[in-house]
């Protein structure tokens, strides 16, 4: 079994984290790279039979017609995150990989989403038909390809807010609904779920979409005797206040406001200009500082996009705190990241500790996994260190 | 046993440090202040049974000849840390506690902090007539006061390098070297440190000087069954560092570069002008990065003393590393604190935990202590957050 | 003539930039105060004769009921602007100031301004009414006080934006329409200037509400032989971009995206939590970068209301940038400043030049101090430094 | 003669400004560039007839023996400055200029820097010898090329410390000491000028190298009927200061102190890592803070080499001044520039505004290109607004 190809399967295959991790991978694959930004190339995670990067075969759903090496190309131009030399040894990868990439759904992703739409999607009857239509696709990827197992990554742009309240908590109540548009409060990233976890594949939420986050999907996913975990990768910013709210937390140094303003210009910049899928970000970026915490300084999250940034998001925050005798003091960062840099090598470190969960017989939610996520989905530990101590347990433990 | 009083005896009795707990000591006796910048008062050490604060009683050594309530007005005048009402209301303390100060000794404190003497000391005939003589002033104060226990903790402007090479390592070799200032290698912090250690007191290192730090004084610390710890007190940006290092090693971001500039304009920049002292605090600051990364990278730190900032330093840090495909991002971040205020609540935390420790009849170092200090003696955890996890767990596990 | 006191008759006498202005003028007028921060006190202005700081009278008119030495004291404990013993110095003759303080008017000042109103202002029957009632009290000041002139300077919080446009061009059109509330377009600011105006007294308006700035008003001041100016008082971040987008434009350098942050607490920023007011402040702050440069770069300002912070406002910049071989690149500059402080001074050197000005029998508006406002009415110049030169050769060529 | 070529002869022709330069200038030839970053090409200066690029012929003196091509290609792949595509259109024409590059002189140009040279360098028996050799080179390039006018500008890396006072202030007294090198006391910036100079051409000095910067070349340059100017380009921080500083003036804000920490790791920044060559730099940046304010606040410029930064130059000043009150505030900027980016368009700036000068008949020093220097010689005024007024005066009045 160690020699069976292993699928990754992006929802959103062509966008720039896609693109990027594939790029990535197909370096790595060559021996063109090195392991920076990789949390599975740790020493610490050396002995636990991770699987080799030649063995994994990517395919994916997208909604947008530019080609991957289209895609690629634009970002080697605008990002300078790597060279025309590594662009070309890839290349040919990068055109075999899409042409294994099939039409999506668009289903309640709204305008803004759907604007960005310029493939010629299926017209699914219902919310089911979808469903079985991309379950279609991962089965003919399992067949071509040889696979063993596939992780789905959902990497698309982030939804219009969905309540998980609007979702029934049962998978029996919530599975009739699916006969009708009218009434299934699914959003796409939710039927990519469904597809995924009736397949008996693995799914993973990189964004704040709702994707399997709902109790009803996670008894999907048990009843299947499969795995998921979520939502939305912390990749910079949120690092950040992982990271220092719980110092001030330990130290006592109480924060009085925590404000944090992010500009960028990439395409989920233009999504993000849409204010109810803003608020979607705005609220994951927003809640850990107070949860890590214990008590609600005042906090302020913005999203703006400037277009002259392209993929580089800087983020600029200001702590406003309180020491010994009430003394206020001030700490300020600012964080100049490429993100799609940043995001693409969490998601191939997600695939591969999903891979092994996997062969581990993990079912049900990937708690471990938390420290990948700006909401991680069942863990209330926020704190970066306390989540990667539980990677390190999970993994070493396993 | 619970009734009898804790002495807290300051060496640099009357500098920014010191005058600031003494300030808050004073107003947290009398319930005139939060909690904030105590790291004591955190519920996780709620149910510890730490010494009340109104069991303290303070008095220490100086060589400055500026009345301790002078001090702390200068502070609140300069610094606005405190006002006026709050230095009315803890006067009368602050004079009490100026009356329990000795003249403490020049010993090898190089001529920057000798150009600060102003007070007349008496001139000891040799390093171990000094020590006795600091004895007689430790054994005063527990008999004027009725004392129990002194926790001595040393925040004395920063000495020359002394290199803990120079000192021989046994104390059977060391102690024969006392009798004659030409051949005895410690400088002033060791005097004091030894001064306590044989009264059976305890002895923190809050600066970077020598103090305790040496094999020698380790095992007389043992021998007289009493506790020690330092070095350097962790306040800001290396706080910063401690915390900040990990989240890159974590996530494999290849720190190629790290500089942190330092200005403020205190006291301690005064001695910090005189290189050998700088050298002292920069290696103290400057070494973390690298342990803690496990390759050295690129370090720089800079302190200067720019006089119009006085007590409120302000740190700049870049941080220069390389993420996935080898991509360059930055992160940089601007700390501004006011330095008395950040050291004062750890000096009293950390008398109020060895306190504690010599209840729990802890003997030699205390590595649990750790969190507290740039360099913990004996202790290779640089990590911010598991050195706080060995406080934790002394604590709760004591 | 020259020992004839002048008034400075405060609208919005109570507020943090009038309390910290008449401090400050008592603290210079018993000579406790150097010049920092007062651009009439340069060396280059200090053989024009102007005024000297004891000649001046202050009083107000004001719709919050809070005594201006209360307001004085609120300052000095929450910003440290100043301290306890400069406070008392000045008590007594804030009390005497406080005392000439009469109720204003909410006259189209919007709900969230009306609700900081706790005076039992008088119900005015038109527009007309008021304009003659604040009439009325300008007069009762110089009667009682002995005054020449008057200069009348509005530092009230920021009303709703109202369109110059929507006001007839030609005082004789709009003249007949204050006789009904509902007719009238003029909110509050501008009676104060027709006020003004109407007595022979200048008006100068510090902040961005609509006051004088209407050709109907400043055919008033001209039939009246009276002179005045604004608008909005340019302080700190709009300060930096006009000085800094010069140089951009001089050396060829392509502004791609400029973003300005501001945060801060007071009570200016609870009116700007009002949409409708924040837009007029941000609508003033915005428009200097592309007139300075010629072309239109995207701009964002934001100002966001951060309790903790007070009087110091806090602006963090990003300006994104092209040069020779179109490399991107980037400024950031954070402006951590006190609010009131730098406004006041410029208050209190408006008035004084506006005196000079009077004696110089200026007529209409004044270009001449285009430097001192964000939107200098009339002028087209944004460049600090040639509106700097257009005050010097006014000043020195007069 | 408009059609005449005009001949550029660079000092350091193959290092980063002048390869820049080179790329840029090649490109402009092309019509593949806009252009950005260019002074002279601002509407301001379009009717001045200054010379079309396409007349320009590069040469130069060098030390080193990597090919321009080979340093050119090293800019593009270490800071993205241009793309392989723009670089491969440009190939052809750098190869040319290498073939024009001629081996220069090491006359007292210090260890750190002849430790770079890997020519095989002619030895010179005395420095007139080297004037007379560089003279030849010169016109060869004038007579190979068929050029009118030549301008010669020093971009080579900064020579030791040299203090003018060392050097005779008249040209008939200085003149005799080149023949021999133990008297003369001209480093090669000197030389090169002299060579220039007695050539007729013209000499531009961009580095803080002496170069022309001594009453007896400015004798040399009038005897001779040219022209010259220098010295130190200011493109970045300094440019920052000489633009914040009149603000800070003209406001009252009285500075209190002013920090620049700039870090870089091209080549230039392993000259700076020799003190004494440092020192020459960090005298020029920090000279003009004070002589803009008048006064001399606390100030300290350091330059420090981080490898990882390349030629991207980060500069981090923090300014502490004092507002009405006797306020403290504080302003922070960070600019991320790169260093040849920056400065290769004012070198093609500087020789077509000298061509221009040389068309004009000017002679002497040229005191209306000071806003292109932090140390232009013989003018006094620092304030970059004037110094770019005195340049417009000129250019528009000539």
């Amino acid at each position: 079994m160690a020699e069976t190809p292993v699928g990754i399967w992006f929802v959103g295959a062509r966008g720039g984290v896609a693109a990027t991790a594939t790029v990535g991978l197909a370096a790595l694959k060559q021996g063109l790279l090195g392991t920076a930004g990789l949390v599975s190339e740790l020493p610490a995670f050396a002995g636990l039979g991770l699987a080799e990067w030649t063995r994994f075969v990517v395919g994916g759903h997208e909604i947008r017609g530019v080609s991957l090496p289209e895609e690629a190309a634009r970002l080697m131009r605008e990002s300078h995150t790597f060279d025309r030399e590594l662009f070309e040894q890839c290349r040919a990868e990068l055109e075999r990989i899409d042409g294994r990439i099939r039409p999506g759904t668009l289903e309640k992703s709204g305008p803004t989403i759907a604007g960005f739409a310029d493939l010629d999607l299926p017209r699914d009857k219902s919310p089911r038909h979808a469903v079985e239509r991309l379950k279609q696709d991962l089965a003919e990827f399992v067949e071509s390809e040889g696979l063993g197992h596939v992780v789905v990554v959902c990497v698309a742009s982030t939804e219009p807010v969905a309540e998980p309240t609007d979702v029934p908590l049962r998978w029996t109540e919530l599975e009739p609904l699916l006969e009708s548009a009218g009434k299934c409060p699914l959003p796409a990233s939710s039927l990519y779920a469904v597809a995924a976890l009736e397949s008996g594949h693995s799914f993973v939420n990189f964004t704040p979409s709702l994707g399997s986050n709902s109790p009803a999907l996670d008894e999907l996913a048990r009843a299947c005797g499969t795995r998921h975990m979520g939502c939305d990768g912390k990749t910079g910013e949120t690092l950040m206040k992982s990271v220092l709210a719980p110092m001030f937390a330990r130290r006592n140094l109480q924060v009085m406001s925590w404000v944090g303003h992010n500009i960028f210009g990439n395409i989920d910049s233009r999504v993000l200009d849409d204010p109810v899928s803003k608020r979607a970000k705005v609220t994951s970026k927003d809640h850990l500082v107070g949860e890590i915490l214990g008590y609600r300084p005042q906090t302020l999250v913005s999203i703006e996009r400037i277009e002259s940034l392209g993929d580089w998001k800087t983020a600029w925050d200001h702590v406003h705190f309180r020491g010994f005798l009430d003394t206020p003091m001030t700490l300020q960062f600012t964080w100049q990241g490429c993100d799609s840099v940043l995001a693409a090598p969490l998601v191939l470190d997600l695939v591969r500790l999903t891979e092994l969960a996997y062969r581990r017989d993990h079912v049900g939610l990937m708690p471990f996994l938390a420290s990948f996520f700006k909401s991680p989905v069942g863990v209330d530990e926020h704190r970066f260190d306390r989540q990667f101590a539980m990677l390190e347990e999970w993994a070493l433990g396993g």
